[in-house]
């Protein structure tokens, strides 16, 4: 397929260029211009803009947060202006459930199609085109999409035909995770100071009740307390629970650990840790308790 | 081994069965000796006091609370006088830190041996034989009851050489697990007002990042509300919350998830919900967002 | 002077009135014509248009929130567009940090002149001329509007020359009332469960420590369950408590308390409270302790 | 009336000094005996031992907590064996529901009478004798205390014929005051981020809706960060909240803000600030917030 892909940070470097090794045709667009000079080396066609990055059957986008994506899909030279009937707008990103609908509204007033389609996974999943995917649209375009699924990720969820149901599941998976990061930080900083052997401890936990990725992921980073480089950053977390804790608000649903996550996120950032990553917010924890802050 | 084993709930009773299962001569008592015939006729010996099934060389405790295990061992007929020399004190069941150092200190002083050995699992697991055990206590003594463990459980985490440390590790794997509830309850709550398919979005957490027992056994019960009968009850998980609260007050370490959790609990008890599973807290959410509460 | 006033609710209305009965020459207008004409009866000018409302020195607006305070500020017939050279734009209401500082931005580019003044007090308050006021602005401007505050309040604040302050300094308030609502609502529900009288509870707090205001007319409402008519409604507390995190958000501050109130708000809100006055969210103690919900 | 006074720290040598200068006889009792020298001067009559201090009419107890109350109530030579028929035992500091519930049964076994009568008040009040009285109890007994309390207090609430309830009273509003403490820190720590002048808002608080001693005290605290010498410490106020939340959990009652007090004061605890002033809490929220922490 003929493929824009707009947005090459850690993550979409990573997808772009396993849509190009399935043997996409990818044109590649990003902000700053030499991102795009490293995926050319791997076969992709460089843009200029935006609007030479919509030619194709799909566009996607993979961008930091609701700004960036606005920023490249409306006004005159945007995606929704400039793709041709019937193309397809595949949002990767995590975005708010209301951007979604505007997309939703925008594209079909304009005659092209949208889908949201989040992805789980971190930089080293994102390499190993092993994202999962969860896709929700109109049924056949979402079809439609199934080889460009199939090289990014190693499963699609289908979860709605309205696209903003996707992106619900993933701000709510996101929750989850953070919750498992705050819950393990306190955890470990319990059992830590009662003289447990932390290795063992989560050794215990991910044989047993526990045996998850996510348990795994983040209490392996706990444990190290290796919060550089930022595979996800707070700034990026803070982010993503302000959107569950806006979807919440919409729908009219108190959501007391997301509002806890918040204000850690918060003092995280405060605290000059932004660009650490979100995982530190587990060190909180153990600061609180009299041990070293995520900075030290 | 010849074993006493006191306390025969859901919990008790399996396990006392999987001793019996396992050749070893058990002797039982219950406060309520209705319990103890029913394991008579699997091959135990009935024994009228506590003092009774101090006759071997191991007794067994795996009682409510602390309460309970305080009124077996201590006083002219309990545990710790009735067991002779070298005789060992098991406690299986999730009591305080401060009473596992308690009982530690008298077993120590009166010439008995004291593990803590709570075990993680409910009452189909203890059934199966596939508790895990965590245990704690002098290393020899930890060894010797290497065929006890073998013959409830899947596998056995030896966590350090004092006994409250395996009582610190079970509170606070408790707490990862009414933390897994809440979160849950809280997601949930929030993707199920938003129009997605609960059981959809469960599929897709258990095939992903939260493919572990915790999220597949409680994300269930949550899904299909199914309350009743409690395999562990909100009272039972009020009071191990409580103790987690209680190990982070005297290590002074702040536990901010479980300060809500202990919130919760304490709203599903007084609205009238002390009787269901403790899994039962994570309806609370859809309730505080128009929907059912945990008793409709 | 001449004042033109936009917006009468139920504070508004008697915000105008005490104009002018202060004999200022008042201008209203409001989206629904009818509150017009009750005023008009005390002496009002009617105005049909936004516009006409801003032909004098000073306009005042008085509305429920960011979205109707922008729909009357800006486009062609907004009071940006309409206010003439130097005359001053007051906003009253209850608005975020962020439309603070693009009205300020927005007049000094037209030519006219911006002061935040939001106001404490209910509608009693209001009417009896018993305000309290604080504003921010340049320092001329708002000795300019001396005449209009004591013609509203019984005394004014002056935080700041940049007009936000004044807003950051509402919404903090605000927050500190809603707190003082929820931690009475608290301790009430555990002294009443407790078998103490709550009437003498409230007379003994309010004659010692907590002899203020907002204990008094907060305490008084939550004894007597007087949740209707509100006098300011949990729909406009819950967008308070939102305009405060967002204004934690931006200046990087956690508020545990004011997440906790807007996870109360929401949930009076899904449990069809929307309508009460915002003291009901102290209310919901007593129902998560088995008693009463707000909307028995 | 001969009074026994036990206990001689900052509010107990101010209490017992006020009974002396209203013309009672008191027998003054503490563990470190300097602290009953100094009382002697003042006319105390020193006594060596418990009993010695339980001759009188009345035995007023004011320790530091359950602990030390336990230690000098029972046992052979504690009041409650020492005290003559129909004596009064007096409870004034701040001690559990349930030790006020052991105490009046014993004392009503033992033939003597138990009244509780905690106090709000800083050592300042103390030294005023402008003390809140709390008191709870048989009607006619109560009404025999009349000289005691008016000696050491400006006004004496009777709150019930049940000891306990005094001591419920008094617990809920120390965590009305912990409660203050901490929604003002945080509203300061939002305040001065935005560049608004603490002293000048504490002034607009405390002139208008917050016109009370509780803020403009802790207000002040939080202002000047004077957080030693301690009026009432931290870890004082730890075991305060503590007591608040097991009632709560007594009486089935969820405290949300006395769970977020609990973990403030563990965290004070932990990293170092536990002899600090209990308004020391609220400076966490200027710390979190990137500013300097309590200790600074």
């Amino acid at each position: 397929m003929h493929i824009g892909f707009i947005g090459l940070g850690n993550m979409g470097s990573a997808m772009a260029a396993n849509l190009l090794a399935a043997g996409h045709d990818v044109t590649a667009y990003n902000r700053s211009p030499d991102k795009v000079d490293a995926l050319s080396a791997e076969g992709a066609r460089p843009a200029r803009t935006v609007a030479e990055a919509c030619q194709g059957d799909v566009v996607v986008t993979m961008l930091a947060n609701d700004d960036a994506v606005e920023a490249v899909s409306f006004g005159d030279d945007g995606i929704v202006a400039s793709l041709r009937p019937d193309a397809i707008h595949v949002s990767s990103s995590t975005i708010s459930l209301a951007l979604a609908e505007r997309l939703t509204a925008a594209h079909a007033e304009g005659g092209s199609r949208f889908v949201s389609a989040p992805v789980f996974g971190r930089p080293e999943a994102a390499a190993a085109a092993k994202l999962f995917v969860v896709a929700a649209g109109a049924p056949d375009t979402v079809e439609a999409l199934a080889p460009v699924f199939e090289a990014i990720g190693q499963r699609t969820f289908v979860v709605g035909t309205e696209p903003k149901a996707a992106n619900l599941v993933k701000v709510s998976g996101n929750f989850l995770i953070a919750s498992v990061i705050e819950s393990l930080g306190e955890a470990m900083a319990l059992v830590a100071k009662g003289g447990v052997d932390v290795d063992q401890y989560l050794d215990l936990l991910t044989s047993t009740l526990f045996d998850a990725p996510a348990y795994r992921t983040y209490g392996g980073l706990l444990a190290r307390r290796e919060f550089e480089p930022a595979g996800f950053s707070a700034t990026g977390g803070l982010k993503d629970v302000r959107l569950a804790l806006e979807a919440g608000d919409g729908l009219q649903v108190p959501l007391p650990i997301a509002s806890l996550l918040r204000d850690r996120f918060l003092t995280l950032l405060a605290t000059g840790g932004g660009h650490l990553d979100w995982s530190a917010i587990g060190a909180l924890s153990a600061w609180e308790s009299g041990g070293p802050g995520p900075n030290a």
